[in-house]
């Protein structure tokens, strides 16, 4: 589909000289969710990131039919180190594209677009945007969908959504994982930054990233920011019209009291999350219900957890997990008998 | 401030040869609204539109002291005819700035930025946004603020900000009205085109728009799109969070049963669109409330429409008045007595 970012796999994951981990996110969560298509990786010293892949060389990487070279660090000071870009032109000429989750778009480091155009390569900037969308037009496509949503952001709305696309994978549907953001742009292969596209065709760019299906198709959509978080639920809203979600899954952080980046802000509870989230999804979709609730609740003893996932879930009287502890197939196994109408 | 369009005034308006004057409503909008900016009108042929302004060459209006020329048609076709640049250039040259509110940006037609940049000249395509915002932080602003909302696209929010505006500052009150579409930038000469900005920052748009100001000063802000409407609702919930209004005012036309851009979906009634915009409104303003309607009953007999405002008013106690046919005077009563916390 025009303006959405498809990228050809397998990945020969850059590394460089990065040492931190915690820069290293986006190449350690392609290692866990995409092995598959991690061909390798390649370092600049053996004091760098280590995802325990294959270490290759540019040429090695392509010979062994790697497509594209990924950029899954955040550099120190966000821009990508001047001596990096020799790899980066030396990987166009192997025949790769290249890809990064970047905010300094690789497009503007001289000598590498004009190198890609030259050589027919691709470039991608996955947290950029640069394609026309036209506007939301809020008409009924074909297909299944669901859709992530938060109480704040960061909690777990990428996470819920790959967990439960993996789980359908597995049991024989047919599903595809929605990027919107990206590290599931990079993991997927494919998918828009709504974050990054002109408030006017945000909703027009959500009905393109998950276009009509077949009737018992599902695409499992991530969500982005918050209803309830003053800079990014402009985002989320258009998100949600141009999904036309037909399930709806709220994520919520049970230790969080206020905004993770505002914390003049209270987190609202999920009884006053769910009827917002629904009387925004069902202008585009009348049917839209929620079928489960994740909770992060890393901040909680076993026991506790336990307890308050059975508590929130004869509550609300839906399947409620968290994640990360203990996976989403109760959320799933609702799925499983979903009556689209 | 950085991002938002400041353009100097007085205007000379360009009309060109455009002829059917539909072509010609932001043109004729400027001269009713804002006459005594509207140093005269330059046209190419006696067939063209006739605002009754004076005639003036560009020469002539800038020895008049005209600051800014102003494109307020829309050429057929939406490209400025090739014919045109000549007096874009001239106007540059003898002094001028431009501006114009087309989809197609003055800034892409050849020799235009070059020439402006080596003059010293503003060109500002107001319906664009090149800026840079920081993302929104919902922290509380000291001042008023009012903001215009409505159950669809095209229902007079414009209108009913501006004449609310004009009304307060007759009666004396510290007022801006604040712009937020193309429009309504050229007639108050400043303003963001929200739907424009990148859907990350057009909360922090809005904040930008609209800043800290004296306790008992008003910003009337033009709203955008409606929450009801699955192509515009991202622009508008970021517009409402940015702008933390103290006082909102809601438009509505009776006639329509449908949106006028989407007939599959149906218009929302008032009570269905109160309780949606003060919970959205009240995520960065808790005191936020209505403070009046503006319906447009344009397709009722004078009869009808005393007798649906009249109902009106009396079921939301709320005023509630026809802009058009009678004026705001009502609504900004109200503001007079109105008690912001």
């Amino acid at each position: 589909v025009n303006g959405v970012h498809e990228l050809r796999k397998p990945y020969l994951l850059l590394l460089g000289d990065v040492e931190n981990p915690i820069n290293a996110k986006t190449a350690f969560g392609l290692r866990d969710w995409v092995p598959e298509d991690c061909l390798g990786q390649l370092r600049f010293t053996s004091q760098a990131v280590n995802l325990r892949l294959r270490e290759l060389t540019v040429r090695e990487a392509a010979a062994l039919g790697a497509k594209t070279l990924v950029i899954g660090i955040a550099p120190p000071g966000g821009e990508l180190p001047a001596g990096w870009r020799e790899v980066l032109i030396e990987a166009l000429e192997a025949g790769l594209d290249i890809a990064a989750g970047l905010h300094q778009r690789l497009k503007d480091i001289p000598g590498i677009a004009d190198c890609a155009r030259r050589l027919g390569r691709h470039v991608h900037d996955v947290r950029h945007c640069d394609s026309k969308f036209p506007v939301g037009n809020g008409v009924p496509r074909s297909g299944r969908r669901l859709l992530t949503v938060g109480t704040d952001c960061v909690v777990g709305k990428k996470y819920t959504a790959l967990s439960i696309a993996r789980v359908l994978a597995t049991r024989g549907y047919r599903v595809d994982f929605r990027a919107t953001g990206q590290t599931g742009i990079l993991i997927s292969g494919r998918g828009i930054a709504v974050d990054a596209v002109v408030s006017d065709f945000v909703s027009g760019a959500a009905e393109a990233l998950s276009p009509a299906g077949a009737p018992d198709h599902w695409d499992i959509i991530e969500g982005q920011g918050s209803l309830f978080h003053p800079a990014y639920a402009a985002v989320t809203l258009g998100l949600i019209h141009g999904s036309q979600p037909n399930a709806l899954v709220l994520c919520h952080d049970v230790s969080r009291k206020t905004l993770a980046s505002l914390p003049h802000i209270p987190v609202v509870s999920l009884d006053q999350a769910m009827p917002a989230y629904l009387q925004a999804a069902r202008l585009t979709n009348s049917r839209s219900c929620f079928v489960g609730i994740a909770l992060n609740t890393s901040s909680l003893s076993p026991l506790e957890a336990k307890e308050v996932l059975a508590r929130t879930a004869e509550r609300l009287q839906l399947p409620c997990v968290d994640p990360i502890r203990m996976g989403v197939e109760p959320i799933v196994n609702a799925l499983e008998h979903f009556d689209a109408g």
